[in-house]
């Protein structure tokens, strides 16, 4: 048997998120579906990470064993053709047999596209969020950077995660405006359920001036979820690289 | 009663083009829809032109006339609110009486954009068309200038086509990359059904190698369908521009 590691891309917008579900249409069913009709053979994959849904990903990596003798290149072809016109593969390649997607994983990185404008874009309903009052995406910039280091993340983490350790590290965290985009993009060691995008609307109630600029220490220190903002909706989210020992991998980031 | 001359921008992939039709639901019936559920009368729009099912709209104009005094700015945000996520309102001026959005319209551009890639990307199923083979985007620059000028272009309209002038002139037509997107921008006093896609299609031939290089001049002086290229998929073409004597109105392209 073969363990490939494959790197996909996918717009969401249609999926009730990455992982199998019984009673709803998921990114993963859809690769496994892919992947078994090529292939011959019954395929399961293991991805690197839960994806909700409407979440992307401009870079989602998985390993799969398989007892095929195809190549990378017709497998990155072949797949790309059975796969739905919104999950591509990027990429393909032989690993170790005991490499693991997820548990061989070093960290994430996420992009949060906001649409900053009273005008829509009629173009980005399901790929970036609308915040109608303009954002000081410099002052933003600043705030962000109190997230970066080791923390207890449990203010900026779901009611439902049902984790007992929320420490987690920030490696960086930068607030960048190009037009009427504002991409807010977090590098971490990991992330708790719905982290990304408490920690994002915790930052626009600080534009908005909802909560005041140099909250945020004292947010995390509280450890309380009621006190830090809104989780904002899944479009914007993007899951953007996926860290491994073996070298770096990067791919495109969009917005 | 007001002339109002508002600009649109729309997604055009979930409807049937722009005009109002009885068994299909187009951008025209969500646009008067929206409209009269806003201003609370009946309200009847002239748009610019068709566009076909699938088609954009990164600038579109259209007039109505309205007894209500709300002003320009309140319309925008209103209609904006009533409109469907996917259609946008990007401005709006009160205009004389004898202003038509069709009939006063002195040219219309419209861009084309291609995905040249191997692998599909996930975020443009509905917003670019995929080809495959690598395009030489300055060879077809320079091809795509026999277009222009004043030219009989029955070969290069469907042949359901039922204009008895098949005469237009072409003002510019250029050809873009930028990384692995190929813009075909061409603008124009009028374009006849499906034009635009089936002079983009001979040049995506000619690109192929299908036609030879130079073959254009002598494709117009066919008159013959049969010998051009083929009419690409709707969900590349954008209208971009409409031209006015007052003043020419320019919006960001795409892409």
């Amino acid at each position: 048997m073969r363990n490939l590691f494959v790197t996909l891309s996918y717009n969401g917008a249609a999926y009730h998120g990455w992982q199998r579900q019984n009673n709803a249409y998921t990114v993963q069913q859809a690769v496994e579906e892919a992947l078994s009709a090529l292939l011959g053979e019954d395929i399961t994959v293991n991805g690197c990470s839960r994806t909700d849904a409407g979440v992307h990903a401009n870079m989602y990596c998985m390993t799969f064993a398989t007892s095929t003798s195809i190549p990378p290149r017709g497998l990155i072809l072949g797949l790309n053709d059975k796969l739905p016109d919104d999950i591509a593969v990027k990429d393909c390649l032989e690993v170790p047999e005991d490499f693991h997607a997820r548990f061989c994983c070093k960290g994430k990185e996420y992009v949060y596209i906001v649409h900053n404008s009273e005008i829509k874009d009629p173009f980005c309903k399901d790929t970036a969020m609308r915040w109608r009052h303009p954002v000081d995406a410099a002052l933003l910039d600043k705030e962000a950077k109190d997230f970066v280091g080791s923390h207890d993340f449990k203010a900026f983490c779901s009611a439902d995660c049902d984790k007992d350790n929320t420490v987690r590290e920030i490696y960086s965290f930068n607030v960048e405006r190009k037009g009427d985009r504002v991409r807010f993009i977090v590098s971490g060691s990991g992330f708790l359920y719905n982290m990304v995008r408490i920690m994002v609307g915790t930052l626009l109630y600080i534009a908005d001036g909802k909560i005041p600029p140099g909250s945020i220490p004292g947010l995390i220190a509280s450890r309380d979820r009621t006190l830090t903002g809104k989780t904002v909706e899944p479009q914007g989210l993007y899951l953007n690289r996926v860290f491994y020992d073996k070298g770096q991998m990067k791919f495109e980031e969009r917005g």
